[in-house]
Formats: structure tokens, C-alpha cells, sequence
């Protein structure tokens, strides 16, 4: 029987996710017999709530082939967890019902960790509402924290980002050095887990190469140490460049963020990690010193993204149309390392409840002794990640994103407050 | 009669001073009947006033070629400015000594406004002192503000990384603004003049494409305005991105970066601009922001290098040596605009006291009428400058950039003290 499908981009959006929605929509019109139309929830899963729900088969093939080189979410994500199924039946059978009302057979749901949590209790919601549905979840997230998959689609781009950010600041720290800026501190992403952190240890080609330090989450930050190694690395170097991830804790455990800052009317201020660290170099060693903040710049950068990342993007999207049709449900498409040299990998499948509430963390044997640099087999596991370009086209000295219609489709059903 | 060049990179670095160098280098080299070797000032001016001379004849071709796809300063810059004259002779005439000592007939001093200025005086000198030298300053700021050439090498590409970055930033929070980030505030380079702010509106191919908001220098800020406009836009469109200049002030003529920021303890903090109108943003509208500062991001960032700027700074590293051969002195190349549409520049050549001392503003006329955006002439100004990709070599997922040998030339004077 045919069935249309769903189709919904979730949490912090990537450079690539789209590449995954251009995976399940043009696999999805390769299964016509199957599959009828993919409806994609605008603003994610609170589209699908609130029945708004985006006909991409009122887009052409090559806007949707456009997707693959164009970051951030086509049709709109959202930060919205699904309570527990006890706390808020409602809204699963909302879901259900909006399925029903639309035809749709198949849940395709592009999100991290908490996406593969909803993503289960729908997929067991419908066995229990007697509705047939297959929940399949695409894998995405720059955080890398999801289980199972070898790595998560979203963060190659990510470090290939952070890793040539930080070697060409590097080389312009190291002109300057002489008599001015003698200490470049970068602040990414990753409240949680070094993932992205550690990225920054690649802009060096071999450890030593360029005098770079990284400040982990996973390692508590202690001054002292920090200010010697900082010293030992700009007398030996003349300069050195900082890593340090938004999740920096002190040895109390609060974020080195956290500084309770002031202005001069008493008003609190929104800092990040970077200048908390700049004021440590100033204080503790008076080095001139300049930090960056990449924010939303290091996971939109679809300009500098990985090729590897932008193929298993589209990979996993695909593949999740194929288990759909092949009948599986409450499943995930995995990336599955086969070998390190030449990098090879292929798409395996992982049951989602041993994915959900599931977060992988940074290994402590990637961090090396000291806690300020990245191991060899951490270098090893990362630097596939990031091999090749995949530049977008570009126009006008612009990179050419693709707009989509987002044309709705005809509501049928009441109102659903979310 | 044949002399030997000194060359040396000025001030802040940019993403292709080492072009502008390369086109010293290969041209003079390509000039053996007049120019014996190129020695570079080891971190600038600096290594010619402690006799740090570095013998680029010691490098190979494809090493000097490599410069031109490399960021940052390749000899070394510095942030140093001779002193007048009359306070500080011996330093000049220290100068003209290492010159004498090393066959040095031909200066090329590769900086911005201030190096223009030292560039005339040491040509100067070397008139008064009887000593033949030929000084061509070749242009380069990331600040676009030397009079007499249309724009400066090293301007183009950190207008293309703006461009870009606001492109891709602003489509990330386009897909998160309906329960998430709503404001999005990028700060950027500038202290001065906003030529690099006003390359955020590029973002959009035309007003009205993306919800962008550029803070200038030029225009007080207006926190009531401000928030109006921000208002009005997310209404609008969602959601807007604000590029910030480092340089904005209040009406009191205060920079807005300078709030006097104490953490718990007291401590003066380091803030940028972004945070405080973050905080401006959250006590005014309560809306959800993020904000990231470029600093040296933006200027490094050879990997989306403009290829038009690469070939600009090349071609006046090219002309200053077709210049010295030419027998000129005091002068500088620059760049001419031909036409718009297509865009045609040719080198042009400029007097060094026409240079020195005289700062090009962003005219008023291609800032919008409510200050925060750009005019049509802004763009056809702007828009050529960032034209064309040229990107470096990639080799295990990461730039291949050059790090040149650097060997010394043996010292034939005394030691003199900076």
C-alpha cells in the first residue's frame, strides 16, 4: 500500500542536514510505488503538531538537488522536546491523527539525540494507536554525541571549520607575535563533550607543528597550569592559539563562562568562555591577546564543508528510505567504519532504543596526559572526517543557496495549540 | 647598476599580503640585470632596523609561488611606526646604513596608511643622506582606507568572508527562529571606517533578500532606533542578523564596546561589541540572540579569499618592482577601476604625498538614509571586489599553506636596539 511520508529537521541545524533531506526526498521519488508525497513539518516537529505541513513535491529535482550544498534547515527546525508519553498523551495522538488525516505511513525524523527519543516513543505509540507508521531517525548533530554510528553527520563539517579557522588564525598570530598579539583564543561549540574542540587539534599536521592548547569540557580548567603552559609555549613558539569549548568547567564545576559579569550600571552581561580566558592570559601573564567567538558561523559554513560529511549526509537520508521500504521501523542508518587507511565506510542500521538517551562522550584516551591536546588515536579517528571539499557553486562572489516554495498543504483537521 | 631590495610586511596581516609578496619576489626575480636579491625584513620594518635580514634568494620558486595562496605575513609583520623625523633620526639613519651595508637600492614596504608615511620619509632621507634608494610602497589594509586606489588589497577577501559568514548565519537562524535564536549579531573589523561592516550587506543580493541590520561606525547608535528596526524586521521576516562594527559609538561619541565590564570579583573584562548589543537586545525586546566576533577569522581567512583581491595584491607586488626598475621613487600602485559592469581594473600609480596621511571614509552616500544599511552605489562599489573564488590547495581535508625556510643573511654591523 502506498503511503506518504514525513519529514521533519530537528534542534540545532548543520551545513548538511539539508544534504539529508535531499537524501529522503529524491530517494523517496525513486520509490514511487511505495511512497506517494513527502510532507516536510515546517519548523520541524511543531509542523507536524500544528498540521502545517510543507508538499515538497511541489519542488522541482533541481531544487532539491540545491539541498545538498545548502546549510542550515529548508523548511524550518525547532527546539521542542516531546514530553514523556505519560505527561502529554495529546500531543503523540495528535501526531497520529495529523499522520492519519494526511495518508502518511512513514516518519522521517533529522535530529540528534533527543529526535531519536521522540522518534522511538512515536514509533511505539503507533503500535499502540493500532496505526501503522515506520519511524526512522537521520542522524544529525555537530556534537558527535550520538551512540552506535560511528560518527554523527553535521560534525565533519564542523571540524574541517575549526580545524583551517584555527590554522590560518594560527599563521596570523605567528606574524604578529613580535610586537603584538601573542595569545589567540577561539571559543566552539560543545557544552557537553570536546568533539569540536578537539577538532581544533588538527590544524596542526602533526603535534607540535603549530603551538595550539585545547580546553576541553572533560577537563577541568586550572589556572595555573594553564597560564605555565601558556608561557612554556610562547617562549618556545613567540606565540600560541587556544581552543577552549563553551563547556569549559572550573575544578568547582561551574562553566568558566559564568562570570557573573557586570556593567558599569550593573546590569548583567552575556559573555562567552573567550573573554573569560583572555582576562586569565591578561591577568596572569600581561601578553596581548585577541579571541574570536565562531558561534553559528562554525556549523553554517557549508562554504568549507567536508566533502566525507556532505556523502554521509546524503547517505543516511537516503538509506532511511530504503529501510522505510524494506519495511523496518524505530530504526537509525549508521555511519560503520571499515578502515582508517584509505578511509572507507558504508551505512549500517542501529535498533533506536540503543540509541536514544544514549550520549557518547570524548574518550579520555583522545586527550593526551596533560589535557591540553589531542592523542593520535583521536587524530586518527577524526582527520576522515574532514577530507575533501565539496564548494558549493557560487555566483556574484556568493555562495548559491536554494530557497525552497514551502508550499503548504490544504489543512484538514481543527486547531492544536502547541 | 644592480642592487639588491629589501621587503617587508607592515601592520595587521591580511589573507594576501604573501601575494602582494609573491609578486615582489617573482617579478624582481624576473628583473636579474637590476635587482640583485630580495632580502625581507624579518617581522618588518624591525628586522631591517636590527640588521634581521632574510634572504629570500634561499627560497625555491614553488616555495615563493605557494605565497600566493598563503594567509598572514610570511616574513613576519609588525606593529611598529617610525617616529618623525626630528624625534627619532639615528632610527633612519640606521636604516639607510643596513641598506648601505647589504647593496639594498630598491625599498618596498607593503602596509597601510602609516607605512606610506614611513615609506615617503625614508625615501626622503635617503635624498638628504646622498644615498640612492628607490622606495615604492605596496598597498594592503583589510580597512580600505588608503586614498588614490579604488580599494585596497586584503579588503576584498575579508569582504568575501563576511558576506559569506552573514549569508550562512542568517540562513541558520532563519530555520531556528520560530522557538529559538531571533537576533543574530555578528561583530566584525573596523575600527574607523565602516568598509568592512557594510560588506554584511552583501549577504542579500538585493535589499529586502535577508532581514540584515549593519551597525557603522559612522552612524551613532541609537538604542530606541535600534530596537525599533530589530523589532520591525523579526516581525517582519522572523528574525534578523546585525553586523556590528568594532568601532560603533554612542551618541556621546563613547565606543559602544566600552562598558566597563567587571566580573564577580571586579575585575575589568575584555567584552566586544557583540555581547553588549546582545544585552541590548535582551533588555530591550527579551528576544533570544546569539552573537560571534570574527576578529582574526575574518582577515585569515585565505580558503574564501576573493579572487579578484588575490589577483589585485599580486599585480601591485608586480608593479612596485615594474615601478623601481622604471627608475621611480616615492610613489605606490594602485588600483583603477575601468568599469562595473563587467568589472575591468588596471594598475594604476599614485605619489606617496597624495598617500600619506589622508584616511578614505565610507562616504555617507552609500550608507541607507535610517543608517543601517547599504545604497545600490555602496553595492556596485562593493560587489566587484568580492567576485571569484580562488581557493589554495587542500591535502588531508586541511590547506596547504607555505612556511618558508627563512635563513638569515649574515649581520655586517653593530647591534642597535629598538
Amino acid at each position: 500500500m502506498k503511503m506518504n511520508a514525513f519529514y521533519a529537521q530537528s534542534g540545532g541545524v548543520t551545513a548538511v542536514i539539508n544534504a539529508s533531506a535531499a537524501g529522503v526526498i529524491e530517494t523517496a521519488r525513486r520509490h514511487k510505488n511505495k511512497i506517494g508525497k513527502v510532507f516536510a513539518g515546517r519548523n520541524g516537529i511543531i509542523g507536524a503538531l500544528t498540521e502545517d505541513l510543507i508538499d515538497t513535491s511541489k519542488e522541482s529535482a533541481t531544487a532539491i538537488a540545491k539541498l545538498r550544498h545548502t546549510p542550515a534547515g529548508a523548511f524550518g527546525s525547532c527546539r521542542y522536546k516531546l514530553k514523556g508519553l505519560e505527561e502529554n498523551r495529546a500531543q503523540y495522538e495528535r501526531l497520529i491523527e495529523v499522520f492519519k488525516a494526511h495518508d502518511i505511513g512513514y516518519f522521517f525524523y533529522n535530529g540528534g539525540g533527543d529526535s531519536a527519543d521522540t522518534c522511538l516513543k512515536v514509533s511505539g505509540l503507533s503500535e499502540s494507536l493500532g496505526y501503522p507508521l515506520q519511524a526512522i531517525h537521520v542522524p544529525k548533530t555537530v556534537d558527535n554525541d550520538l551512540p552506535v554510528t560511528d560518527c554523527c553527520p553535521g560534525f565533519g563539517s564542523v571540524a574541517k571549520y575549526i580545524a583551517v579557522s584555527m590554522r590560518e588564525a594560527s599563521f596570523d598570530v605567528a606574524s604578529m607575535a613580535k610586537t603584538s598579539t601573542k595569545v589567540f583564543i577561539l571559543e566552539v561549540m560543545g557544552r557537553h563533550a570536546g568533539w569540536i574542540a578537539a577538532a581544533g587539534g588538527l590544524a596542526a599536521d602533526r603535534p607540535g607543528d603549530l603551538p595550539i592548547m585545547i580546553l576541553f569540557p572533560e577537563v577541568p580548567f586550572e589556572k595555573v597550569a594553564f597560564l605555565a603552559r601558556v608561557q612554556a609555549l610562547v617562549k618556545q613558539y613567540g606565540y600560541c592559539s587556544v581552543v577552549v569549548s563553551e563547556g569549559v568547567r572550573d575544578s568547582s564545576g561551574g562553566f568558566l563562562a559564568d562570570q557573573g559579569l557586570r556593567d558599569a550600571f550593573g546590569h548583567a552581561q552575556l559573555g562567552g568562555v573567550a573573554p573569560v580566558v583572555a582576562a586569565v592570559v591578561k591577568e596572569g601573564l600581561a601578553l596581548k591577546y585577541h579571541w574570536a567567538v565562531a558561534d553559528y558561523l562554525q556549523r553554517s559554513a557549508r562554504h568549507i564543508a567536508s566533502k566525507t560529511d556532505v556523502a554521509q549526509a546524503y547517505a543516511v537520508g537516503k538509506a532511511a528510505v530504503e529501510l522505510a521500504v524494506k519495511g523496518r521501523n524505530a530504526v537509525m542508518p549508521t555511519i560503520v567504519r571499515k578502515s582508517n587507511k584509505p578511509y572507507k565506510w558504508t551505512v549500517g542500521v542501529a535498533n533506536l532504543s540503543d540509541v536514544a538517551n544514549v550520549e557518547k562522550k570524548l574518550p579520555r584516551d583522545f586527550i593526551t596526559e596533560d589535557g591540553y591536546g589531542i592523542t593520535a588515536k583521536c587524530r586518527q579517528y577524526l582527520s576522515p572526517l574532514i577530507q575533501g571539499e565539496d564548494y558549493p557553486p557560487f555566483g556574484n562572489g556568493l555562495p548559491r543557496y536554494v530557497t525552497l516554495k514551502n508550499t503548504a498543504v490544504a489543512r484538514k483537521l481543527a486547531e492544536f495549540k502547541v
